[in-house]
């Protein structure tokens, strides 16, 4: 298989556009990301597009109002991780030798605020919702590992602190860690300001061959792994349980092998932090610390920006903010620029290898889902 | 890029099922598809499910059901050309060497009879629907070549009459010219006969490299070609006017390309005959005859079962049924066991070459959308 570069990346300030439909700014993300790239529009052999609530060939549709249609096109959904799903079946088609060059776009307009769940998610009807899954992940944690609410809050305001430095964030604003605890209690220990808002957005980028990426204008960023997993089921009735941290933990495993890497080899990373306890979860999970420390490493400046291994700089899901498809292509725009040198006030300097985790669309207390990771290198 | 075959084919009997869900019907054709490949479960590398109204993680929830989760799962939408895309991204999956088995699956379960239009379509809204968009192409024809309105019920009639040999067809029953040219007026020259019904139903395949084909039951059928494109847009604001016909004669000439061969070499195929004009304009898309004489080669019975090129063995969307998603998947089932010659009443004698078109999803008068064909052979 043939080594994969981003050549190009875009995407439109992310915020609530109800006056608008998709087809009016995903666009706009698709065109940044083709004049990034210096690539001729008739080079694109592909385009794959993430998204949940966009309806039928939404990808065609968002095309068409670019005049840029022609070519194959997959629409590919994945809930929370549907963004980096796309990017893994680009991946293939430029990894394969089918394509040299292939488009691919993350885009949602989340039409409500809570996602409504699927027919037969019985416990999610029952108050089972994404909130209240997360905050008995949260109390479980604390009572295992002693994590504190204070912890928590503070991936809020980490993350606020580098939203307010990123002009495409949602929300540009610092937070306090008293505002944090003291916001509307949503699921507790998660406060209003632990949730991730309701975003509509899009972002967008070129992948390419090695022979493509040597061509063109910005420095290429090899993609070292593209890994897409499901969770594994677990039978409520049989007594099992269902873990969404090992499903993390298998995809991040099978990156860093890809990529022959160690979780130490890392230097930024955005991970899913729809929700505080999420990011806690998913330094455990991809092996930034020990089991139980995540907390900890907060706590300590690790994962500010300035500290050792900085995370979530674009300000994450909980300040850039979270349109589901959207957000795994999102996070790599941020990565290969963050690679490329050109994050200005969030740069984190020196930053050679980069890590997206997104991951969702698992059913309270079963299971399944799916998770991406990928590790980016310059 | 490395061969790819089909060696394994499930589908439930299409039909309506209001009280199930997707999850209830759809395992059932993945089942098939495994115990039918003769592959241990545990040898799925990755699936690729397709669907348009399935809602969120679709493949993953009907999965789980199988306890048949971990692996990469990835949904994908692309209208009634779902299932020809799904067929095309595991193929790039099996064919770039990253996995050597792959489940592909189509799936749909029907929720209203028409198809809503997406928001933005507004001449959709204003009653341009699919069977309106379908009726004008019809008079397009008959005035433009002098297709007749018994010629374009030919079509349902011989997709009836191999229907009823399917034990898999929602309607298992012949039709005669009469009753399709009386039945209720749909869009005028379309009858309701000329349309296809309102079908739920689930298709599965089990796609692996030559080593693994070698090493199983079932007599490996190779993808010889495996094409997805979408339509060029024309702006009517420029006086532009978008063809469909356009879309599925360059994803025909790409798939013949790519398998060195011509339509000539086609023994058996399965066409979009969503409405009857469809099937008379794949003929000439597809170069099965030349531009305007589709009529004809139903009206001659070359396309018929006995006839030298039979098309739509299976009964066709009007006959079989058309689940947006399941289409493209259940098309391959029947053709792959058309060419290892197990089709019982309805098999085409010394079949070695089938060719499986769909397309779909474009905007009346805009364009767009999506079609595949794959070319299969023994």
């Amino acid at each position: 298989m043939r080594e994969v570069f981003v050549i190009g990346s875009g995407m439109i300030p992310f915020g609530r556009f109800p006056q608008l439909m998709l087809e009016d700014f995903a666009g706009k993300a698709v065109s940044e990301a083709l004049s990034d790239s210096g690539v001729d529009r008739k080079q694109i052999g592909m385009a794959v597009f993430s998204t949940s609530n966009g309806g039928r060939v939404a990808g065609q549709r968002v095309l068409r109002e670019l005049s840029l249609t022609g070519m194959p096109i997959v629409n590919v959904e994945n809930a929370c991780a549907g963004g980096g799903t796309s990017l893994h079946v680009g991946w293939m088609a430029v990894a394969s030798g089918l394509h040299d060059v292939v488009l691919v776009v993350g885009m949602e307009k989340m039409e409500k605020g809570l996602i409504p769940p699927n027919p037969g998610e019985y416990e999610s009807f029952l108050g089972k919702t994404l909130p209240a899954k997360y905050a008995l992940r949260a109390s479980k944690h604390m009572q295992r590992y002693g994590l504190t609410k204070e912890q928590l809050a503070m991936v809020s305001v980490k993350n606020h602190r580098a939203g307010a430095l990123n002009p495409n964030a949602h929300y540009q604003e610092e937070v306090t860690l008293e505002q944090v605890l003291l916001s509307r209690p949503v699921a507790e220990p998660l406060t209003l300001l632990q949730c991730c808002p309701t975003t509509d957005g899009a972002a967008a980028l070129i992948i390419a061959s090695a022979e493509v990426a040597r061509r063109v204008g910005q420095k290429p960023v090899r993609i070292a792994a593209s890994v897409l997993k499901s969770g594994i089921y677990r039978n409520p009735a049989k007594g099992q349980s269902a873990s969404d941290d090992d499903l993390a933990e298998r995809a991040g495993l099978a990156a860093y092998e890809m990529a022959g890497m160690q979780p130490s080899d890392v230097n930024v990373a955005e991970v899913h932090d729809a929700f505080t306890i999420g990011e806690i979860l998913a330094y455990e999970n991809l092996g930034f610390c020990p089991r139980g420390e995540g907390g900890r490493l907060v706590e300590e400046g690790v994962t500010s920006l300035g500290g050792r291994l900085p995370v979530n700089p674009s300000g994450g899901r909980l300040s850039l903010g979270h349109p589901l498809g959207a957000t795994g292509v999102a996070q790599v725009v941020e990565l290969s620029r963050q690679l490329q040198a050109r994050s200005g006030a969030r740069q984190v300097g020196g930053a050679k290898t980069a890590l997206a985790h997104v991951q969702g669309g698992s059913t309270p207390g079963i299971g399944t889902g799916a998770a991406t990771v990928h590790i980016l290198t310059v």
